[in-house]
């Protein structure tokens, strides 16, 4: 199969199809069928597949070291802003998720319910649920823990010396959803719920505000995804909270996908729970909470931003190995020299290390031909590709290729330059993924002030491409729900959040000033990032 | 309250009730009563507390904290043989389960069975399981996770080329026990499982016996905690294995903790889960498997190890913080200064490192008495204590003092040498815990040929402490499970395991010598250890 040499550099070109006569490793491209390029990215590179069990996903190797290195991450941003991880149960008793209102509302339709903690042999033989071992009180399998927490922090907080109480748990949950999408939308997935306990309203929405930053720093830094951050208009809160915050990113068909959301509660959970401290006056004062998460969507995200009709691409910081070797032989004889020089490249190349973690190694001895072996490691985006040829041990050098260029663009670099030059790759790989990700962002980036343009904007140019559209459009909106109702309904188009700060990129410079809602004219005093969605 | 100082070093004492004017931070100690003795640890320490689901704990940061350290040590010992992570669905289909006969006998009594995928409002008010939304197949919270990942080996491995196949997981697991103990037998427990896949018998058994090993390393040299490594009887082994190999701890009530496992499953889940290759010759063959796990059991086994009747006692290898420092200040103008000291102290020794990472350091500023502040550190069980006064700092030294060693022991230690120091000092307590539990268990193992000196052994000498009996019995067995029964039935005393090597310690040298069953007289190729067991 012959493939393309066009790489990945030209952040405009990233959606244009290629010339018929060039290959790619994915099939289709993301411009013949964006939906089934992203499953078949996540196939080639062996992140994870569907189960038996309807809606889980099996993550498989690859994709879960990913996600230990997402967790390692943002584990240690946690822990530096001074939160301490704990765990609470699977389980929550129905009654607790009934103690809010809107809490229950939010998630009752969609949980996995346990009523049996026995199975009995049926009388048409198999098993069933045991009748005689029914729970008198059903548990839901935590959709999120915000009530089964609360119970435990009602205990833990007693005075306002208890506070601020900032705990986080990595856990399990399960969403019962009927369409779901390998990381990006999954009835079980893994992820990070904070919760935090504070003594005024001010603490906690300062907490909210900061962990917010915790992850668009995570995302732009680790993840090289530029995302948006910003406040959810009332339709998209959490159920239960009082001001929802999120971080956005535009995806490669310029849908948005929320990375991240940070939710300040109010005093609604403290309240259902009980949570209350004697403040210094010796008061009983009822606390003030936060709740915060991000999953293993973020993998999906990571796919969608970086890889390519080739496969996955996965930024350095976060990238399971960066470095493969493999040998090429030329006759029995030129085996033992360059398995020995293999050995000493990696050896030294571990000695190295990038994003404050020694280089990984990957040695790919095994017999299998030079081209599948390749294209193999770029569909699962290893950053760096290198060869060894009795050649290359005699000059001593490597033949050295970088997963963002073309897969025939090598270079020939000094054994003795690699464990310097490696990290000064994957830093400068790391720097253009993000700078290619904010382009073309910005690229797909307007402000709209007109209704019409509006429409146009969110209307696929070609019939037979119904997912290309214009992107984010920045408008004006006055705040009135009926406005928000009547775009999603005629564009199937929501607002994914009303910004907080600038957005970076020159067109995206025009946030924060006054207008006119561009569905009833209404007075604004921003614009807000209009999307279609994941 | 005025406390004993007579600290843990003297292995035989550890059991020895004090005088009624000492008293201890921990009530009822050891010897009044041991179980309690071990809730009021745990609770003292701020290790974990009882949720509100039934047999769900909550696992609280200090605990948390050393879950992390001992899984962060494993995860390590796990990808240095060669092991890969990844994560399979938490639930499992009822029809999986009862796949393997005896796996599903095993486990159907007591499991988490979800019948529902939604609820919604009932007649009498409230939210009920909605009958609309019952699932065809009820769906087991996983007990373990052999015939989910066996089903997806099933699809992974297609030829010889595929194997070994070594996956590890990390999750959680649902048993329905009815008598549960914080971290001891929960039922929600965090655990890691082990799934590998091999061409041969040889290598299947070779990697059960690997991780034996492992987990035997990590017990004895991270949690200073003395195994023996041996098989299970027919009686005890892993529902669906063929044979069952764990690790056994003797607590200081003499009792066995069973605290990992290793199983060599023959071809009974491949057979099962339908999990074929095609050997190097292009015939299929059926696969052979093996499952190991530890889990947060091995907290509890920590405890029951290490902990006095003055609270916890962390190794200091897991230990969440090595190094706590506080000030003692002397009216306010002393502040400055120590909170100075206390400052680069910290930065000085945080630059130290100790069995791999970096020395954790707490500092405690909190406005509480001294008193107050020095037990609760010792109650948490963290290694080394360090007070910093107005004195100190015009000497230039620190006052310190070890966990091992009685509260009121102290040493006077200069500033500069503390960053040498306090690795020493780690390193001598690891080794120390480790001898003393050693010597312990030694002194309460003993090799028994005569059967009437093997009920005395077995039988309280004091009425009123039940618990309190004479440890491990290395006693011939015929390896007839009817001699077993007859043990368990009139002792409530189980064969633990079958040693496979020596057991550490001179009492327990006889291990590998030819006799006869204690029970019956019949012939018995070496001493199994008989103890009463958690």
């Amino acid at each position: 199969m012959s493939r393309t040499q066009t790489g990945i550099r030209a952040s405009s070109e990233i959606f244009v199809a290629k010339p018929a006569t060039q290959k790619s490793a994915i099939s289709p491209t993301r411009v013949e069928d964006y939906a089934e390029w992203y499953q078949q990215v996540v196939r080639a590179a062996d992140l994870a597949e569907n189960s038996p069990v309807r809606g889980c996903m099996v993550i498989k190797p690859w994709g879960y070291a990913i996600w230990e290195n997402i967790q390692r991450a943002l584990d240690g941003m946690f822990k530096a802003t001074g939160h301490k991880n704990a765990y609470f149960p699977l389980f929550t008793p129905k009654s607790f998720l009934e103690k809010e209102a809107e809490h229950v509302e939010g998630f009752a339709k969609e949980c996995a319910v346990v009523t049996h903690h026995r199975l009995v042999a049926g009388k048409e033989g198999g098993l069933v649920p045991d009748p005689e071992a029914r729970l008198e009180e059903p548990l839901i399998v935590r959709p999120t823990s915000e009530t089964i927490i609360g119970a435990a922090f009602a205990q833990w907080v007693q005075s306002y010396r208890d506070l601020p109480l900032l705990i986080n748990q990595w856990a399990n949950v399960v969403r019962w959803e009927l369409r779901t999408r390998l990381f990006l939308r999954t009835a079980e997935f893994l992820w990070q719920e904070g919760h935090t306990v504070h003594a005024t309203a001010e603490d906690a929405v300062e907490e909210t505000r900061r962990m917010l930053d915790v992850y668009a720093d995570f995302a732009e830094n680790h993840m090289a995804m530029p995302v948006v951050r910003g406040r959810k208009t009332d339709s998209e809160r959490f159920p239960g909270a009082v001001d929802t915050y999120s971080i956005e990113a535009m995806m490669q068909d310029r849908k948005a996908l929320q990375a991240g959301t940070s939710h300040f509660l109010g005093q609604n959970f403290a309240r259902a729970s009980g949570i209350r401290f004697l403040d210094a006056a010796g008061q009983q004062q009822l606390a003030w909470t936060t709740s915060w998460g991000v999953s293993t969507r973020l993998v999906g995200g990571l796919i969608m931003t970086h890889a390519d009709d080739d496969g996955l691409v996965v930024p350095p910081r976060l990238a399971p190995a960066h470095v493969v070797i493999w040998p090429v032989f030329r006759g029995d004889d030129t085996r033992a020299p360059i398995l020995e020089a293999i050995e000493r490249l990696a050896a030294s190349l571990r000695g190295a290390s990038f994003g404050g973690r020694p280089i990984e190694v990957e040695t790919d001895l095994r017999d299998i031909g030079g081209g599948d072996k390749q294209w193999e490691w770029i569909k699962k985006g290893i950053p760096l590709r290198i060869e060894i040829g009795p050649r290359d041990v005699a000059g001593g050098t490597a033949m050295l290729a970088r997963r963002d260029r073309g897969p025939r663009e090598k270079e020939n670099i000094p054994f003795a330059d690699l464990p310097r030059r490696v990290p000064e790759l994957l830093e400068a790989m790391q720097r253009g993924l993000l700078e290619r990700a904010l382009a073309f962002r910005d690229a797909h980036t307007h402000a709209i002030d007109d209704r019409a343009a509006f429409d146009a904007f969110f209307t696929p140019k070609n019939a037979e491409k119904p997912e290309i559209h214009g992107g984010f459009a920045l408008a004006h909106f006055c705040g009135n729900a009926a406005c928000e109702a009547e775009i999603k309904d005629s564009l199937k188009v929501t607002i994914r959040c009303v910004p907080l700060g600038d957005i970076d990129g020159a067109r995206a410079g025009r946030v924060h000033e006054p207008g006119r809602c561009v569905v009833c004219g209404g007075e604004s005093s921003q614009r807000v990032v209009f999307a279609k969605s994941y």
